[in-house]
């Protein structure tokens, strides 16, 4: 792909993708597990007009069925289309000629294959996109979903919406199929609000949905994963729109090896994205990056709890010794120092825990504390009022009262810094789990490692 | 701690301890919560007879309650000392005379407290058990766990063994809290056949439980934490046991940073261990040490299954080629080469997989493999085939059919080389995940690192 110039699409213009009044599913059919049939069944709490098209069909699961779109009743903001290649560009320029808002292509066979022919019927598209003002996701994409008008524009079965809100994540993911792994964080407990996947990138790409997402208010903060960029000026474009909403962007950027990259090129197409360049870029533009994608959807939930940054140092608090150990090797393995409290602090944790544990950071307030949860509390309270702590990490090796959570989240709230709870145990959506996931203030780490890598990149050094 | 030169206990010396015809319990109280009765709980299926010792009750729970050891009706191979550390050595002399085969001790304020009267008692416990042949757990300890004998031995409540064994993991842990959470793998699937504490360690230490699952049928492989080591030779004698007997020991030290070091002198008051000197024994006793703990279990059951070393390179076959690219980062990351595939290698690839896939390293096999997982055997097949390479990686992004893991299982066996799946979906415990883990042949990570790591250490360079 050839730089492009264009500035970002903003939320103005992708409203009529992502906020649409109707919607029209072109190729829809009867035979079951057809994309068509499955993106109908997700589309069954939108909450607008849904028309079906299909020439061949009088009505499918109960739905009338259209010629095509100049034959329906209005004119439909956006317009998936499930059909194969070979129909394809015949659907978008009826779309054109009635004045669609945004079409979403599913088929494959495009750039992604490597021959000139298709990368040339992929350019076809992106010409047709250009010149017309139709907005184009895909082609080989999943679809899109937005939570908060219940759009479920895609075939891919993201996951539900958890009942409690946390804050809300807005996902962005050039891999549908990435996509889709990672909004399924949604059942223990993480607040997927928008799952946003661009295929190809033929006309709309993951900086237009970054833009989208800063813009959009049902969105606290951004996750993002992309193999490449056509144009990265506009990622960093995009970035600084969210950082003027106050939204943070947190990135896990694909192919940045020699052998990923290399692979890159025969998955997407894509060979932009230097990654020493688009280090830079992302550092320049306020982007958060991290290697390990398991860690994209807590650290994103971090940085929408943790607000602004603060020391880059931590108090650990443990109710096990070897626990505090182990976080300890963590910090300094990520560089976030760990100093020792002041007097005055060593003093309160002394007077809160027993003589067998430890006054001093790591603060080893022994088994102790699943008897007696307030003498916890307590040394939270005295090791978050220590100038010498930006936050607080608690390793938390087994399930503990929500009360305390509550507890935590008011002093957290009080002394106005972050508490990080890493939930140690291998049961890993056991009891209260997803408590503390939805907890507005204290983040989930499932690693300590993710823990203190998203405590080194917030803090300020 | 000084250095002690004896040799490591055997299957033989602790015997009575980890598989006793009889259980006393010193301390049990009518009161709930209390650790003698939480341990009365637990064994609730132990395979032998338990005698329940209290001056002050007739019976607790339904049982007949004794007043000392000397009242017993046999001399009990094992006695589970529940007492605070003011009764504690009473307790311990009574054992003696009896001719009782050992003790666990859970009280704390020893060696840990960093006071030396503390240190003191604890040097006279570690002296009785020296001169009079008792085997002494602790103290300080949470006690130890034996599943193929019901031996629960703990207060801690370690959690239930899977009703479908795999390969069977012996968890050592010096810490007894890391002990508990680690052993919570067993709520989703992974086999846990052993937890082993030590606490503080007076007698009976890490080296020496490696060295009894090292002898001990019920152990495949062996997982271990620790923070220090009294006799680091030990710990070598003991791993050549294991080696021994065909099996890998698997260690994350802890406190082996500046910080981590100086937490674990005021956690379990040992000073010794050296990070560099501690690398150097594991590396030389064929001991692989890991960095994050929440990887230890996978790690673990990866060796059982993977069988003897190969080659250290990876064919990566995936149904969704962001993932295939992210999975090649994650190998560079960790130096496990990808090669390509041979020209026959590549054809068959080509005939299984769609023209927009990618018949490579990684091999995009594309969502195809949803509707036709048949092709993904093909793959798997034909990359398994290849001798480019050591071992396959497959990115598993969403629940798949078992019969599939099945397919991947004989595959996987008539090859001779390991499969790796890698389980993608933040929907951590979700269906097919255990089916996985449980499987004798398939491990199953849940970070592409966490795989890759274990690959670097598992292959002949």
């Amino acid at each position: 792909m050839s730089p492009n110039p264009r500035p970002v699409y903003r939320r103005a213009d992708l409203r009529r993708l992502l906020e649409p009044r109707s919607i029209a599913l072109v190729g829809a059919s009867p035979s079951s597990g057809s994309l068509g049939r499955r993106t109908l069944a997700n589309l069954h709490a939108f909450q607008g007009e849904i028309f079906v098209v299909n020439a061949r069909h009088a009505s499918i699961d109960g739905r009338k069925c259209y010629a095509g779109i100049a034959d329906l009743p209005e004119v439909p903001d956006c317009v998936v289309i499930a059909v194969g290649r070979d129909a394809l560009e015949p659907v978008l320029a009826e779309c054109v000629a009635a004045g669609v808002g945004a079409a979403v292509l599913y088929a494959s066979g495009y750039a992604e294959t490597g021959r000139a022919e298709d990368a040339a019927a992929q350019a076809r598209i992106s010409a047709l996109a250009h010149a017309s003002g139709l907005r184009i996701v895909g082609p080989n994409c999943v679809g899109v979903a937005r939570r908060a008008n219940a759009l479920h524009a895609a075939f891919a079965e993201f996951s539900p919406a958890p009942t409690t809100p946390g804050v809300r994540i807005g996902l962005v993911s050039q891999s549908g199929a990435l996509g889709l792994s990672l909004s399924q964080a949604g059942e223990h407990g993480a607040s997927i609000g928008h799952v946003l996947s661009c295929g190809n990138a033929c006309d709309v790409d993951v900086a237009d949905f970054v833009a989208y997402l800063a813009e959009d208010p049902d969105c606290d903060v951004i996750a993002l994963t992309f193999e490449g960029l056509a144009a990265p000026e506009r990622l960093a474009e995009a970035a600084s729109l969210a950082a003027r909403a106050g939204k943070r962007v947190i990135a896990c950027p694909l192919g940045v090896s020699e052998a990923g990259s290399e692979a890159r090129r025969f998955h997407s197409g894509t060979t932009s994205g230097d990654p020493v360049a688009l280090g830079a870029l992302c550092a320049a533009s306020g982007i958060v990056t991290i290697e390990r994608i398991e860690s994209l959807i807590e650290t994103a939930a971090f940085f929408a709890k943790a607000g602004p940054p603060g020391r880059a140092s931590a108090a650990i608090l443990t109710g096990s010794g070897g626990t505090g150990v182990l976080a300890a090797d963590a910090a300094a393995r990520h560089g976030v120092a760990t100093p020792q409290p002041s007097a005055t602090t060593v003093a309160r944790l002394r007077a809160a825990i027993p003589v067998f544990g430890a006054a001093r950071n790591p603060c080893d307030a022994t088994a102790q504390v699943v008897r007696n949860p307030e003498s916890l509390l307590e040394c939270a309270t005295a090791m978050l009022a220590d100038p010498a702590f930006g936050a607080l990490v608690i390793p938390w090796g087994r399930s503990q009262p929500t009360s305390l959570v509550a507890g935590l989240r008011s002093r957290a709230q009080a002394a106005g810094k972050p508490i990080c709870l890493v939930w140690m145990s291998q049961r890993l959506e056991g009891p209260n789990a997803e408590a503390i996931e939805v907890d507005p203030r204290i983040a989930l780490f499932r690693s300590l490692d993710a823990c203190f890598a998203a405590l080194a990149r917030w803090g300020r050094s």
